[in-house]
Formats: structure tokens, C-alpha cells, sequence
């Protein structure tokens, strides 16, 4: 591991990854894996900023991550892969960063001023304070990049900004991580917004042939054209998303043939269901496989989480000691 | 220990304790230890809230706390004594119990209020959970019973707001805990205010004969009192308050003598000095003895927070399990 950039990212245990995790950022993170030493982590601590009222999902939920994550290709042998409330250094770490940072910074948040504007005054410490558990999960293995999307960059300025004042404070202690930013392009929902759980528009990474089907009949093509000899506009229709994430060698074929009237959307789509079904017929079956036997499941997290622990109490050892705390 | 109420309490290690800690607080508590099961806090992530630039202080304040509440007779041999820092457990509970109380909850809160006007928006999210990890400090030891001062109210509250919370939640877990209002008088500080480290007007427990006789000498009595032999004003007289807090026996007879100008105020204030040495000469020895052996005292802390520890793991393993975390 010597020499490499140290990467920690995660997903929240909320369900089933779909393929707008595969393609914006799962295959991203088991490319990643060749050059970095990777900690993935499952954050089922952030899962209760949003969500503490079914504690019984979380379990369940933790094993779906972990079942997409590796048929999506990320590698127990060679990364990290650590369940957040297992490490209580985390919540310590996250504890000690809050007399750090205002709560004034903390509400210029972005994202957090979109949830207030949903949830008003209901919104939690918890909420408010997300952001600060998240610079302790990079920070407690110091971690020096951050593979995020651009939705999440504010948040690892925060983590520079809270690295930078306790190494101002106390002495060089914690790398001020950079951001990976991922370039790649969103992949739009089968009803053509964004792809996300909680719009019901996602297609799992595990969808069986029928349900593929039933999905990319149900896209929303070039709503102008009537007739499949018209000219189409593929820069409006979702399908052609999927092309171009999916079939990106035939895509400027795809984009003529649609332009010019010469491929209706009804055969574009059935073309794109039939790449989809074999591409993720892989995904599917390693699925299946892994479902079948969940102490496998259970044994790499607890196998990754014995492996980071040491290293969270490391820090957490000369981060008391350098704050004047009990050792 | 059986059928006892359990409480805890504590205070930050921010320096010696003082007079107005001995009269308000910890006569008090030395005698709840007769008849519930005590556990006394130093507070040391507390600390943080408003100080987090000083680390090499808390471990000297850690010591001078410690000997002030022997020296007051807190008894380790009856009572418990954790360094809340030791047991991470109270950080861990912290961050979960964030999840169940809003920002705006706490943005009402009196003292957060109040340091808010004096701080602006440089206030930390840490002063702002600060009643958040009181909360934790108390219910991670299903502490039923809390001593306050009237300031300390407000969190109280919260506190049994969030037991509550949690158990409609979860399942009855904690006990929603009761204020034990000490409704002793607050003792002036030597300038007439209210006695507070910060405004430098506190006479140390473990003061030397010389500084009793200075700080007495100066404290402010009835201003309209020009000579001895006219009219005193004991109800605006400092001195006079000093003799009802440590000297109740005589005070009908200082009153009378005050108001009849029989008693002048040099001659009240060389009493009040003399009573003071007297009675301050014993803290005074105890905490030498202790101050040359502070091994004892780390020993102490120790041995407290050993025996604490297990009851906090115990809770945590019950919060965790009805959460749906990691064991």
C-alpha cells in the first residue's frame, strides 16, 4: 500500500444501489481500487439524520450495499470495507470536530439549507451536524481524497477547512483531503428526472429480464415524434442516455439513425432492453450467489472493520492526546 | 445501593472550585451521597465547548476540581467519580441522541441563547449540542435524578424530552429523570454580583488566611452607611449575606445589631474573616495533604471510571440493538 493516495468514500445504507450508482459512481470506485488503498464505508450512522424510526431495515439494507457493491466489482481483498457504528471512533472523532466549526458555517450548507427547506423546524442536530460526521469518517483513517459527486464537494471543503484549524490548533495532524471529482454524466431516471430512490424511478442493479423490459418500455422518448420515420432529437430522449452509458460504441450510429428517421423508439428500445439484460445479467447472478450465503456478507465487513479499527484508534489516540483528553 | 435514586452531576474542570460552589453546590451534594447512589462528572469534553485552545489546562484543572470536591466531602468510597472523556460511550450516545431532538429546540434553549448574543455567529455546534451530551452524560447511566440550579432547568427538561423520545421510539428504555432544585441562596461575589471565575470577584476554597482577609476586607457593604453608629441595610449588605451562609446561628443578632447601628461594618467584616479562616482551615488542610500526593487522585478517577464504564457499555449495547446499529 506504500505510496498510494489513501481513499475513503461510502454509500448510506438505504436499499438496493440502481444503475445510477453503477455508472456515476461504482464503476468509478473499483477503477479507483488499482491506484488507491480504498475504505468503503457503509454509513448506517448517517442513515438516522433521515431515517430513525426503522431500525430493523438497516440490517437488511447493509446487506443489499454490500451485495451491489460487490458484483459492482469492489474487491474485499484488496480494499476496506467498514461498517461506521462498528468503529465508535467515528461518533468520538465527530464529537470533538463540532467545537471546531460554527453552526453558522454549518447552516450556509447546501444541502442541508434544501433539506430545512423541506423539513423547516423539524429538521435535526443530527441534520445540521451530517457534514461533521463525514470529515470524521475521512479524517479518523486520514484519508487524502475524496471521490465525490459535484453535489458533495461543499462538504469536503468542510473537512479541509476542519483539517486545517486542529492542525493550525494542534500541530500537523491530518492531511487536508482532495476531492476526485467524477465526470461522469447522470444517468436520468426511467421517467427522465434524476435517478433516485425516493422518485420511484430507478431500475436495481440486480432487475430481472421482465422488470428491464418493463422499465425501458416505459422511458420517456423524443416527446415531438409521432411516427418512427420522423426525424428524432436523442439529445432529449432518455434512451439515448442509456446508449450512451450503456452501448457508447454504437452510439453515433444510434444518434443517425434517429436524427435522420431511419430507427423508431420502439426497436431503439428494444435493442437497449436486450444490452441491459446481458450487461447486467453478470450483476444479477453474482447477486444471487451472495444472497444465498450472508455470513460471507457479514464475515468482510467484520473482517474490514477489524482492519480499520486499529487505525481509527490510532489517530483517535493522538488527536486526545494533543487535545488534553483522557488517553 | 438498591432502591436508592441514582444521580448524576458534575462540573467542567475549569479551575479551582470557589465559596459560591461550596454554599450552592457542593454542601449539597456531599449530603445527597447519604441517601442515593452518586456519580460526580468532570466534564472535560464540556470544556471544549468554550475553551478548546488550551489543552495543557484540563488536566491541571482535572486535579484542582478533584481535591476542592474531596476536600468538600465527596467521598469515593460512597460515590462514583468519572472523567467523562474516559468513557467514550458518552460521545457515542451523544451522536445518536442528535437524531431525535431538532435545531430550533435547541436554539431555544436559555443559556445558548444567552452565550449566542454574547458570541455571534462565531458559536460553535459543539455550544450548541452542549445540552445534547449533558443528556447523554445523564441517561447513559440511567441517572434518575439530576441536582440543578435554576439555570441548569432548561436541560433537565430536554433531557426528559429525549428519554421520552427515545422510549416511544424504541421501547421503554431510560428513566426520564427529576430536578433536585437546590434552593440554597446564591452567594455574592466580594463586588456584590453573582460569584463567577470569570468576573474575578470568587474566593477560592482553599483560600490563605491573608486572601480571606483581603477579599472580606473589600466586599462591598450597605452604601449608605457613612458611619458605624447609624442604620445598616443588611438586606443590600455583601458581608451580611456571607454570614447568613456561614454563620446562620448569629445572623438574627447581626441583623439587629446592623440595623440598630450598633454593630459597624469594619467590626462585622473582621468577624465574617475570622469565621471564614476558621472554617475554611480544614479544605485548606485536606486539600494540601492531597495536592502532595496526585497520584491518589488520578487514582481515584480511575477506579470511578473503571466502575462506570460497564454500566455505560451496558446502556449502549441496549441503544444500539433497538437502534438497529452494530453491537
Amino acid at each position: 500500500m506504500e505510496g498510494k493516495g489513501r481513499i475513503l468514500t461510502g454509500h448510506r445504507p438505504t436499499g438496493p444501489r440502481h444503475l445510477g450508482h453503477l455508472v456515476g459512481t461504482l464503476e468509478n470506485w473499483a477503477r479507483l481500487q488499482d491506484d488507491h488503498e480504498c475504505f468503503f464505508l457503509i454509513a448506517d450512522l448517517h442513515v438516522l439524520t433521515t431515517d430513525y424510526t426503522h431500525p430493523q431495515r438497516i440490517r437488511s439494507s447493509i446487506a443489499e450495499v454490500l451485495m451491489d457493491w460487490l458484483a459492482a466489482g469492489l474487491d474485499p481483498e484488496r480494499s476496506t470495507f467498514v461498517l461506521q457504528s462498528a468503529v465508535r471512533e467515528h461518533a468520538e472523532l465527530a464529537l470533538l470536530f463540532s467545537m471546531l466549526i460554527t453552526v453558522s458555517r454549518l447552516e450556509r450548507n447546501p444541502a442541508y439549507k434544501e433539506q430545512v427547506r423541506e423539513l423547516g423546524l423539524t429538521a435535526s442536530l443530527g441534520l445540521l451536524s451530517y457534514p461533521v460526521l463525514q470529515v470524521a469518517d475521512i479524517l479518523v483513517y486520514k484519508a487524502d481524497t475524496v471521490p465525490v459527486g459535484e453535489d458533495q464537494l461543499p462538504h469536503v471543503e468542510i473537512t479541509r477547512e476542519i483539517a486545517r484549524r486542529f492542525n493550525s490548533l494542534y500541530g500537523q495532524t491530518f492531511p487536508e483531503p482532495k476531492s476526485l471529482l467524477s465526470h461522469v454524466p447522470r444517468l436520468p431516471g426511467i421517467d427522465g428526472r434524476t435517478m433516485h430512490t425516493s422518485y420511484s424511478n430507478t431500475i436495481p442493479l440486480f432487475a430481472s429480464p421482465a422488470e428491464i423490459e418493463r422499465a425501458v418500455m416505459s422511458m420517456i422518448t423524443d416527446p415531438a415524434r409521432i411516427h418512427p420515420t420522423e426525424p428524432g432529437h436523442p439529445e432529449v430522449c432518455t434512451i439515448f442516455a442509456y446508449h450512451q452509458a450503456f452501448n457508447r460504441e454504437m452510439t453515433p450510429q444510434i444518434e443517425e439513425d434517429c436524427r435522420r428517421g431511419e430507427m423508431g423508439c420502439v426497436q431503439c428500445k428494444c435493442n437497449l432492453a436486450k444490452l441491459l439484460r446481458e450487461q447486467l445479467e453478470p450483476f444479477r447472478r453474482i447477486r444471487q450467489e451472495l444472497a444465498a450465503c450472508p455470513s460471507y456478507l457479514w464475515d468482510i465487513l467484520e473482517e474490514g472493520t477489524a482492519r480499520a479499527r486499529p487505525i481509527a484508534q490510532t489517530t483517535m489516540e493522538e488527536v486526545r492526546e494533543k487535545m488534553g483528553l483522557s488517553k
